[in-house]
């Protein structure tokens, strides 16, 4: 399989094009030095996850030693937990000790936790560094190195603070997933599944298809998800950059869900993936109660997601956390409006809209439900 | 004298209109509340510095109830040492403890410290809630209060985190100004002669003949030197608005040895408008040694910041810190590239250009010298 660009196409600021190529494929990692060669950068600092530094971001140091970057490299805990202020403190003091001016480029090499710590960091240091995503895990590749979100979380919740900061470019290279392991892979599939749910019926019906090699990490396969969920990401991102249409918001499919239970069980039970698997769930059991989809979508979603070897058993995670908890944990969520229950649900496979004004009742229901409608 | 506005115009962005409007008059902090309830505002909180809560954000708080806003007061202790991640961090916690929302405004009332905190803590908060500015300091209402610049320190130094957030509107209320610390105020003139010495002779000769009524605050002088300076910071910003083209750096004309003399006494022994006084003394001396002015320049450009109660003595200044330490610093400056010295420096009184590649040895040499060329 031949290296793909997906390009994210962006409105220019102050003259700047802001669009940029977000490159797919098998060893493409080896392009970043060339590639910040040519936009004329001299220094890199290299942000990693502590569990790729020997690996992928050696690679990426490799290729900017030889062509002919200075480079330095700060290493963050693997882990949820180093997205949190004092980490993004930590790192703009080390910033601040190398001298970093306003022409050294970020390489943010890693997951999820590394590219919105990293991008974080790289967006508030002397105003605003330029960023480079190179991420390491599918979640990261499918979803979170894409579309300039950046961010830390609080004690009171996930992603609270942060800006939108756009990256130069994103190398997703799929010989990165190689060492990922099993669990944090099969995670990372429940985005894609989303953009089968939310944009794309018949990416669903080649996901239910194609399940096994899927499953199995298979290249093609794995070249295949990456590429379309990218393209997915970046189009829904090119036309609503800062989420204020709506549009963006549908990329949230589960995610509101997800953030409760997540914090509610103190971040680290689940995994981001496994988190979203559950939103699902209970996001399409919530479209089903308010008659918005037939109870056949739901358990079709949650079939598909139970045999890629995700969690669906919203009952049991139910069970462990107190409803008053996760609803007031929604209420705080970034798309909540004054309290207001906003969710974003399914009308049929491939399409979903942004509902507001749901009932904290029909959302107890959902959670406190005896189990009927659980497929997992 | 009647209420003025000076726009300042911004290039839009995602369709919408970023341009605002800066309000110079007395009493004009009494129309904040229906200026938001205009712009549809339901909640409001206003982060305000501790020495004028009891005072001017009382009004301001008034203002917003009587306009029927719901309202949370955040206060903040006065001083630079606020301006630091663990403040930031307080007021992220704080806001996601009153689930505060992305339809939440915040209004920031104080000095520099409140208006670049909570500006920054705005832009970040969320990822972006909108910021209202209604400086109480005469240095706030000149200068840091207009253009959008949001930041906190880092023990590193000045300014080293923050974004550029553009706030939705400033409240230059010139009553405000009246509780002011004699020291601040004059403190506060600095940047005044600075407009005059970088864009505009007119204006400093008009401070030369006015001198002792703007020392004494004389309310329609302080009319005159707000809405002048208002106007300067507009243009400056609305044509160069992210520091990309070069322009907006002449505002930092004395800033560079400012910012040093600040971090190497520790923050707090100078007020900032007395550091850039002094360094704009020794931007003047650099420039003279240099040949681009003669010492007549220096010679008026000192004469009128010592009339106006600012410290000159640059010399005193100098024996104290070391100058090593002041060129260490100088270097990781914001606007440093490459450890390059990079300095405003005048060419002719009302006009100053960015100088690239300034030895070591004529920046200490400015600082060692033995005061000759000193008037203070």
């Amino acid at each position: 399989m031949t290296p793909q660009t997906v390009r994210v196409e962006l409105a220019a600021a102050g003259g700047c094009d802001r669009s940029y190529d977000i490159r797919v494929g098998q060893g493409i990692l080896a392009e970043i030095g060339p590639q910040l060669a040519a936009h004329k950068v001299t220094r890199a600092v290299v942000i990693a996850d502590a569990a790729v530094v020997a690996q992928h971001a050696r690679i990426a140091l490799e290729s900017l030693h030889a062509a002919g970057l200075d480079t330095l490299v700060l290493e963050v805990a693997s882990g949820e937990g180093s997205k949190a202020a004092g980490e993004a403190a930590r790192l703009w003091g080390d910033l601040a000790e190398a001298a970093v001016d306003r022409k050294t480029h970020i390489v943010a090499v890693g997951g999820g936790v590394v590219g919105d710590l990293a991008g974080f960091v790289a967006a508030t240091y002397v105003r605003g560094l330029a960023v480079w995503q190179v991420p390491t895990t599918l979640v990261a590749q499918v979803d979170s190195a894409i579309g300039g979100k950046t961010g830390i979380n609080l004690p009171a919740g996930k992603n609270l603070v942060g800006c939108f900061w756009q990256p130069r470019g994103v190398f997703s290279d799929i010989n990165s997933l190689a060492t990922l392991p099993k669990r944090e892979y099969l995670s990372g599939l429940a985005e894609v599944v989303k953009y089968g749910v939310i944009r794309d019926e018949s990416f669903f019906a080649w996901l239910e298809e194609h399940r096994q090699a899927v499953a199995a990490a298979d290249p093609a396969a794995l070249h295949h998800i990456i590429l379309t969920s990218s393209r997915h990401k970046a189009e829904v991102v090119s036309q609503d950059e800062h989420e204020t249409s709506g549009l963006r918001a549908i990329l949230n499919y589960g995610h509101t869900f997800a953030h409760a239970f997540e914090s509610a069980s103190g971040y680290g039970r689940f995994l981001h993936g496994e988190a979203v698997s559950l939103g699902m769930v209970a996001a399409a059991r919530l479209a089903c109660r308010l008659g918005r989809i037939d109870s056949e979508l739901v358990d079709r979603q949650n079939r598909l997601l139970a045999e890629l070897g995700l969690p669906t058993d919203v009952d049991s995670v139910a069970r462990e956390l107190a409803t008053d908890e996760l609803l007031a944990i929604m209420r705080r969520d970034k798309k909540a409006v004054s309290g207001q229950l906003r969710f974003v649900l399914p009308t049929r496979l491939g399409h979903v809209e942004l509902v507001d004004g749901i009932s904290a009742a029909d959302v107890a229901a959902v959670l406190e439900t005896t189990g009927l409608e659980a497929t997992g």
